[in-house]
């Protein structure tokens, strides 16, 4: 019995229609919105003049009278349904990589990349060669990132890596546990994965700002920021420190690539780059050999390397956005891909904002001021993966406050922070962030 | 640019002309011995007529005399190559692999498997079905474990599961580490993935046999056992222990079928299955639903998951080596997966225990009784992935003995036992096979 691992021919079928069927219904959203804008231009013209004739009418306008209720604010179909956003799932980029047709497809013999060893004389052994050229023309063409005077270590997604760092920061026989801190709102799993197994080698130090011991330390600096997807620099800046710049999301679809960075340790991932989030792989660039030297260590004791398979799929993904972007006559009508996936995203934080500000019930961070994208040429602000949306008012517990409406998100203090923020994914599937910011128009 | 994954219908043909050729030095390697074993004869006999004829003649064979070299202990022509046994490397493999050609082909489309979920219902949600079924399939086919009333747990190889046990295995709110234990000679990496991260909540404590502490404790057995291929079972034998099967290589290549394991957690890795170690593929089958759900979550800390690319190629070739087997119409002139392997082992084991034999500086465990495979149907003794010798005689570090004649491995000390033995893999690729029992019998 053959494995269903999908075959591109027949599926593209299927693709075209939902394609189709979407756009027909995009067009139909912007004719909904339209309507909606005029409506509620007439309706406020009306109040004014209603207003201004009779000005008791109002009490007319019961909006706590669930039996009134004006039809721009009419319940989605799908209100009943749970909207997840807990988890950054990128299945945004499906759809793209859809287009792509068979251009991503790789195709594995069996016999293939069966030893543990990828090139034994290499520091990182386990490190395939197509996935280390791939991902340095791929920081190359984008600008993201210096790959000079870097080793380039590969991980089981950038946790994986993480954690690398973390050990290999450790220095032997170190009397007591290295301490490990962030500046609030932190990337919720830095804690757990600090603490989970109760290390004598790190421990979790908790708020960066407010380190104050002599000793050495790592200090994780995510830029942009998760959850609230804004810029970092490191805080503590003291002798003996080891800082992981976290750059998962310094691509050019979320941020404005204003130059190449050149840190001493820095993480990627290939999920939140290309949205091949089930591939579980990462990579880190490290200028130091004996840090390089020992997050290869500690991969081997993990997992004894990286899988071949995800590491081929990657170099092949990697190299397809490359060309996409440099070799344009080879892909037609299809964009390039940091090209398509800003304007996507713009396009997305567009509809955020404009429910946001409409509600008023939530904020979302202020991303002001708009820069210069070296790489693409946009002049944009900020317009990340994730919403920190904060519940302005009363509203103490936003997850909760969510969650009563449907929608899954995850609370302000698993991020060091209040319980008034959440971070709500906006990497989901088209249906389910139309859904999104329909549910949240709803909320009053 | 195009990533190299290879192209079967080309690289066959290479592989039809290496097959051909190590035909050929495989006759001529029967020749070779042939008249080796008729030299010897002979050189016996004159010697023995020599000795009755003139007592003091034996004098002229000074075997350290390094001038004098008979012919059949003449030096290998790789004899400066270095001969790396250290690592259970699976390259036997891959020449059946590439008899299969295409069979064993997976072909991703690139916007498939994107997710980090593949099944969010599931237990173990980064589990892909067809992975599941094809591990229950071959299971059932082999009969060497039960998987009824067992959880299933994918893990980025058993050593990754090995760490989810210890992590599941460890009481919540515990006060001090959990003891990890296991019979000598056991595999030398448990102790170093027990100890690397200095965890709080379990530590190595050694010898199984030696385990007296009246608390909670995990067992690993190993069977067969891994470094001397020997038959294993549980020593401890108290309450509140939880013990840890891994069944690595309890397949039909290594040692007769003798009943379907039915423990509480069984480990299994593809690696060691199929050969195929770069994929990073392992599973457990565990009894009880809470540890199967803190293994999962062990592997969400870890490494968020398993990567889709490997389960799929994971689930394809273990689809293939049931088909090679039940349906054999499919297959033409190729072997069934587990009847080629199995002569296979058997001829190698055939050819170092003659090496052995005759040379008398080593001696290998002794494996008697040979016992019906339920399976195969053959009857044979143990014929493991690798050689647990033993230096006899005054040699105290049978591993640096070996580097010193160009052979690495790893030593008996590393796997809880004397320095007098080694473990070399039995697994490598035929021409580094050969060269290590040429090199084995020109050490004298």
């Amino acid at each position: 019995m053959a494995i269903i691992v999908g075959n591109p021919s027949v599926e593209g079928k299927g693709f075209i229609a939902y394609s189709l069927m979407h756009e027909k219904k995009m067009k139909m959203k912007i004719r909904i919105m339209a309507l909606r804008h005029l409506l509620m231009f007439s309706i406020a013209l009306n109040v004014g003049l209603l207003f201004n004739m009779y000005p008791n009418a109002l009490a007319i306008f019961d909006f706590n009278n669930t039996s009134l209720k004006l039809p721009f604010y009419s319940a989605p179909k799908a209100l009943d349904q749970v909207i997840d956003l807990d988890h950054g799932d990128p299945m945004v980029y499906e759809k793209y990589w859809r287009q792509m047709g068979d251009k991503t497809t790789v195709v594995i013999p069996g016999w293939k990349f069966v030893s543990y060893f990828s090139n034994k004389k290499s520091l990182c052994w386990f490190l395939e060669p197509e996935f280390a050229y791939a991902v340095d023309r791929l920081h190359k063409l984008v600008g993201n990132a210096d790959t000079e005077d870097h080793y380039l270590v590969v991980g089981t997604g950038s946790t994986q890596l993480f954690q690398a760092v973390l050990y290999a920061a450790s220095p032997p026989n170190q009397t007591e546990p290295i301490s490990v801190v962030a500046s609030p709102p932190f990337y919720s799993s830095y804690r757990l994965i600090t603490e989970y197994l109760k290390s004598g080698l790190y421990e979790w130090a908790g708020n960066a700002n407010e380190f104050k011991k002599d000793k050495p330390y790592v200090e994780i600096v995510t830029s942009p920021n998760n959850p609230d997807g804004l810029s970092r620099e490191a805080v503590v800046n003291r002798k003996g420190g080891i800082v992981v710049h976290d750059l998962a999301y310094y691509w050019p679809q979320y941020t404005p690539i204003t130059s190449a960075a050149d840190h001493d340790i820095m993480l990627f991932t290939v999920s939140k780059c290309t949205g091949h989030a089930g591939t579980r792989l990462g990579w880190a660039l490290v200028k130091d050999e004996e840090i390089a030297k020992k997050m290869t260590e500690f991969i081997m004791l993990s997992t004894i390397g990286v899988s071949k398979e995800s590491q081929i799929r990657g170099a092949k993904i990697l190299q397809v956005i490359a060309d996409s972007h440099e070799k344009r006559d080879k892909f037609k009508k299809i964009e390039p891909f940091f090209e398509h996936s800003y304007k996507f995203m713009a396009m997305r934080w567009n509809d955020l904002e404009d429910v946001v500000d409409q509600n008023k019930l939530f904020t979302l961070p202020n991303f002001a001021p708009a820069r210069k994208c070296n790489f693409s040429g946009h002049i944009f602000a900020p317009q990340p993966a994730f919403a920190w949306l904060k519940c302005e008012g009363e509203v103490e517990d936003c997850e909760g406050f969510l969650r009563n409406h449907k929608i899954l998100t995850r609370g302000g203090t698993q991020f060091g922070s209040s319980a008034k923020y959440v971070r709500a994914s906006v990497l989901s599937r088209d249906d389910v962030f139309d859904q999104f910011t329909e549910r949240l128009s709803s909320i009053n």
